[in-house]
């Protein structure tokens, strides 16, 4: 999408990097970021340098393909195997909870195993991890085809975090239906939540909705039940990090919570996702891992001082104790629909959005 | 309460200042505020130096009564009163959503009026501020017997925004049966609201909690509804800016969805205030009015540096637009009871709380 007149993806590779947008640094400042290694790539996962379950997966494809390049100065192939094979653990163990991640690089190691030799396997390596990322941005594409008949004129949409462009290579999941309603002049309003403990709605959703003209407001996690109860939300759109088989739903923290308020007001709840962000050997959502993240998120929040430096302020006093799971489920019966490049779904049809593939 | 070993309220006064402990500068630097005359004490409940509703009602006693003293200076009675009265208006106008504001006023005003001359108004409304003072730390005391069989022996208790001490003088509302509890050892576990925009939980509810040796963990907003839905919150206790005739709560901007997730998951939600919260005037909650504060309390985050300055930073990029209620409303059927200092009460039942004094 669009910076500064720009076209670009979140992700891309470039010779031997990968090459990111530094997300930690928006919305203040617009940066990229060559990672020389998979090593380097596999941090920049694990530090939310990108985040976002289409980016995860497509960083951690080149990277593994990266993996390839770096493996190729090895001189024999069972040392070229055990290299990728330890960078795929490496790479996987990056975010436990994030389904697209093991995915991408199960499709990586999969065209690499296939290749006859050193080189024909590195080339196909490219070329998947290359596939991958243009598969994320054709299904951003078709979820907004999918998903822009619930967006009617001038509807009022909340969403929560970051399922925009940034998180899916390019168009973004639960932003694309808003992306392709502002794009046909139906004039959508969007409810961004802040989404602590990072801030990725306030910092991100909200970036990118500037840049492509939207109307919007932040508003604090705490206020969107108020709007709901006031008839200002029309629907909610959200994306995910992992659907279980019976259609629970693991996403950012503070999901379930806008979930159950838009259920009890009576306000359709979409999830956008891409088809690859179910996974079937979870059969319910209590299956999914919750990663814990460090408490000092909670403690701290990052920004920019008045004098234009990033910086973090404690908002905690010190010896204070705090909690941080970074994601929740949400239980299917709260979910109106799965928006998914296939069609949109019923919560407890999701399986039949596979089969019918 | 304690604070460093000496005990503590939010709000007194000494000779003509009315004297309050600086809550914008909480959790991290202690500091008390001498406030000159009447103006700048509405300016500290105008611009949050001191805010929770019993701390609203008893600064705004003092004030007025400080006005009087001012008045005094004044010859003739009339001016004096007149005098009195601009300054009641000042006063009520700090924080039009606080019902102990107008209520404390009202108290003052009529104690004055009784007076039979100026010297007589002056030791009236004196006296009348003070009583107002001590009878919200009373009530915080009563709170706190009512509430306490609702805290069983490591009960793990949810709270949002600060309805502490702070914000009623002493002992506090939705605190005040926790810190009994505690203090009969009976364990209690707090999780905090970190509270957005203002984040009186992570500063403010931690803060105090931490003076007390309470145990507790701070969480964004996002993640109550998470340990609820894991067994993790046995009951929920927050406080109340006012309280309808039909046991409609206005309370900080939060309350209302963590009482619907409650409520979803079948945990008690519990409203702790004194009587003097309850407005007959408003049938219902949404006669009460929502303040609709600054912007900029979204944009930006207030807290300390690592160089141990205050400072705030932006969280969103520049150009974007924020929406800020401070207040939402919580209907009457997600609320499990009203711990009032007379008892507790279904909501639907809070006149007979009035009724029975």
């Amino acid at each position: 999408m669009n910076v500064r007149g720009k076209d670009y993806r979140a992700v891309w590779m470039h010779r031997r990097d990968v090459v990111v947008i530094d997300q930690r640094l928006l919305p203040h400042r617009f940066a990229i970021l060559r990672l020389h290694d998979h090593r380097a790539t596999a941090r920049a996962i694990q530090n939310m340098t990108i985040r976002g379950a289409g980016t995860i997966g497509a960083t951690a494809a080149y990277g593994l393909a990266q993996a390839c390049l770096e493996a190729a100065r090895a001189p024999a192939r069972r040392s070229f195997s055990s290299y990728v094979r330890r960078a795929y653990a490496t790479l996987l163990r990056t975010r436990p909870t994030a389904a697209d991640l093991k995915h991408a690089l199960d499709r990586v190691l999969a065209a690499i195993e296939a290749a006859a030799d050193v080189p024909s396997a590195i080339a196909a390596a490219l070329a998947a991890a290359g596939r991958i990322a243009d598969e994320y941005e054709e299904r951003g594409r078709q979820i907004a085809e999918v998903g822009l008949p619930l967006v009617p004129r001038g509807a009022r949409v909340l969403t929560h975090c970051n399922a925009g462009w940034l998180a899916l290579v390019d168009w973004g999941s639960a932003t694309a239906p808003i992306y392709l309603a502002h794009r046909r002049g139906r004039k959508p309003f969007v409810w961004v939540d802040e989404t602590r403990p990072r801030n990725q709605g306030a910092g991100l959703t909200c970036w990118e909705l500037l840049q492509e003209g939207v109307p919007h407001a932040v508003i604090a996690d705490n206020a969107g039940g108020h709007f709901m109860r006031r008839g200002l939300v029309d629907l909610c759109i959200v994306g995910a990090d992992r659907i279980a088989a019976n259609g629970d739903v693991a996403n950012k923290i503070g999901t379930y919570q806008k979930a159950v308020v838009a259920h009890a007001n009576g306000i359709p709840f979409y999830v956008a996702a891409p088809t690859s962000t179910i996974d079937l050997r979870c059969r319910t959502g209590d299956a999914i891992p919750i990663e814990e993240r460090d408490a000092d998120e909670v403690h701290y929040v990052a920004g920019m001082t008045a004098r234009g430096q990033s910086a973090r302020v404690r908002v905690t006093p010190r010896g204070a104790v705090a909690a941080n799971p970074a994601f929740d489920v949400t239980p299917a019966r709260y979910i109106t629909g799965i928006i998914t490049e296939r069609g949109i779904f019923k919560p407890a049809e999701i399986r039949r959005c596979l089969s019918g593939a």
